[in-house]
């Protein structure tokens, strides 16, 4: 079958309006220009709007914040906040009216999850046993946030990637997992810092918020509302972590991931990766929550309470997640009419080492080679939905034209989301 | 020129690809199976893939809270509020070093804003001048969430207004100007609740969540990414307005709205509008802003201050807004190619009687007869994004087929959306 020839017939379909008859058609043309003959297209604005658009991500970008903390700095300042709590408990302890907290450690950390270390914006106030949280001084209205100046500096990085300048994008969605104010939207305030016309809107399914943001994307431009699309995915996760308490302090990290998304017929990047399939699914689940919200102030007696911050079942998640992300991957390639074999590469969800070895097994039948999940959470840890885009972004330059990966997210929710690509 | 035959070309392309040669086909029905044929589209899940739909809103819902707040009783509580202070401040007062509060009026109050009641959550924490914030007990994790549950009653209301049940909709949003929690995705909990299969997320543009969310469905029906999208825009104003503040502390209310969205050709509902144009557009200000977030705690000493709620430059908002939203709704006409004449109704955003009287009169060259921009404000106060919807909610049911309207949202951001309708 001759390939989908939108581009061709949109120039024939000009030719052939301008001036009909005087127009040599090929059959294949012939019959396009009729077809959009009657279904109206007498213009080529209308035979767009008629028709879909193939996409491609044209480019990436990331920003990684100025400070990493790696695990040894992590359990010192956790197990002096641990130890001080339980000299100062410790008559209401040993009176069983209170637990004893556990201390971390190294290599309990390694073992749990596969992080050995973490980007964040900011690292004095974390590593403070005294505080236990960064400490960012407020920014007036007038300069620009702290969520936004990370989106822009990862946005350039794509945009360069991509051949691309602001001028020729028209949509920008700023999606991740929290949300430093409710409005003006994030997405607005980075459009405008970019120097961007058009819209932007702000989007947030946890984890999964830049494969959703992908396909809204790709809807956006396959439909033609807009030529070029910029998905932005600042996760200051540092915001949200709970830093006291053992069983998680150690797995979020900062990073602001970027994709460009735009129409295959003009994109000019030398680093196009078609998108052939996408899958996005939600199943709802309380084993990670965050109760942390605007509406608190009805009820003053939850405020500041460990619910307010990220809270997970891990073991939980693991058991519950793992299954339903590699089938989600399988379903999607079985739609897509590509065979697992044919797949070479797949940027997973950097949440856990161990679930990564898992799921590429239950997709595989077999470990996967290093190249063939890469892996970015021993440096980065978790950082929510910029994980997949992180290891996207670092591990594609070496594959040839016609390879094909998966991008697939996973996490609170639940929510899945998978992105087949393959490269031009 | 013929309609677009989608639906007609699938039945046909269905039988020939069941029994070619032997299917009898039109000349137009001829030239549609050879283009998907063309295009490689040997099935109809890969003709579907390749052309877009026509899409409609085919059914509407509001949810309306239980209490509502008269001008008059609001004054009393804020003027009880503001004579304590002065009373309790007098010392300082008379030294300069305090400003006296002004009282506010229901007169002030209905010139301002033709606002004369609003709905909201819970009322008695509101009219506390000790408290001026509704009292709502927290819930437990298992039980659905306070936006939730707003959203789970419309969306029960908009889906037997489509003729639909939850087995009929891929896709979930939740589009609002503020969500109770970052995760998981109110969307999420909204799609349990209501037991949709298929996906969902939450997106905020503030008060044009409703329109844009309404765009991200056309586009998900269009390519068929979803069947049919439940769009909800669940707002409880009342926990992010500051109802101390005598400038804008009348200005909210609570409701929540939801709109089906769903492809033309298969659409059962009574109540159809065909999309015929959508156009989104946002433009930053901080004009309208509220800085209260989970980043708030890198820096305590601005926990608690007025910039954490609702704040805005009135005065400014209206003078930069109105002409926005005017220009947008005559160009998203002009593309669309309507001409003004033919709208005989606008459902603008519910924000403020003296904008759309100003809207109306910078479209129309006139005034606005009632009927044609009508008005819920008055007792709904501005809902964000609910606005324009209630109105197209309540004010629709006596177009005939053919008619024209146009929902325009306009807010915070700054975004505008616009969305011109037909009666099917």
């Amino acid at each position: 079958m001759p390939r989908y020839p939108v581009h061709a017939t949109k120039i024939k379909l000009a030719q052939h309006i301008a001036a009909p008859g005087n127009t040599k058609l090929s059959t294949v043309e012939h019959v396009c220009v009729k077809f959009a003959s009657l279904i109206g297209a007498t213009s080529i604005a209308k035979f767009e709007s008629l028709t879909m658009k193939q996409v491609v991500i044209s480019g990436t970008g990331l920003y990684t914040p100025p400070f990493s903390i790696s695990n040894e700095e992590l359990v010192t300042c956790f197990n002096a906040y641990a130890e001080k709590f339980n000299t100062d408990n410790a008559d209401a302890i040993a009176a069983g009216e209170v637990t004893a907290l556990d201390l971390s450690s190294v290599a309990f950390i390694e073992k749990a999850s596969g992080i050995k270390s973490r980007y964040v914006m900011e690292k004095e106030g974390i590593l403070d046993p005294a505080r236990m949280v960064s400490r960012i001084p407020e920014r007036g209205d007038d300069e620009l946030s702290l969520q936004a100046e990370m989106a822009v500096a990862a946005a350039h990085d794509a945009l360069a990637r991509a051949g691309r300048t602001p001028a020729d994008i028209d949509m920008v969605l700023v999606a991740c997992s929290n949300m430093q104010r409710a409005y003006p939207a994030m997405a607005v305030e980075v459009q405008d810092a970019l120097g961007i016309d058009g819209y932007g809107f702000d989007m947030n399914v946890a984890c999964s918020s830049a494969t959703f943001g992908i396909q809204q994307a790709v809807a956006a431009v396959q439909s033609g509302q807009a030529r070029a699309v910029l998905v932005l995915n600042p996760e200051i996760t540092s915001g949200h972590l709970n830093w006291r308490d053992r069983d998680s302090h150690f797995i979020f990290g900062d990073a602001c991931t970027a994709i460009v998304v735009e129409a295959k017929d003009t994109a000019v990047s030398q680093h196009q990766f078609e998108i052939i399939g996408t899958e996005l699914k939600t199943r709802f689940s309380n084993a990670i929550r965050n109760n942390f919200g605007f509406l608190n102030r009805f009820d003053e007696s939850g405020v500041g309470k460990a619910d307010k911050l990220f809270r997970q079942q891990g073991r939980k998640v693991f058991k519950e997640v793992c299954p339903m992300a590699a089938e989600m991957i399988k379903a999607t390639l079985a739609k897509a009419g590509v065979e697992v074999a044919q797949v070479s590469r797949y940027w997973l969800h950097q949440a856990n080492l161990n679930m990564n070895l898992l799921i590429a097994r239950l997709i595989l039948g077999r470990d996967a080679e290093a190249n063939e999940a890469p892996v970015i959470l021993d440096t980065y840890a978790n950082t929510s939905s910029a994980g997949s885009i992180i290891a996207f972004h670092k591990y594609q330059d070496d594959m040839a034209a016609g390879a094909t990966g998966v991008i697939c997210s996973f996490g609170a929710g639940y929510s899945i989301g998978c992105v087949i690509v393959r490269k031009v």
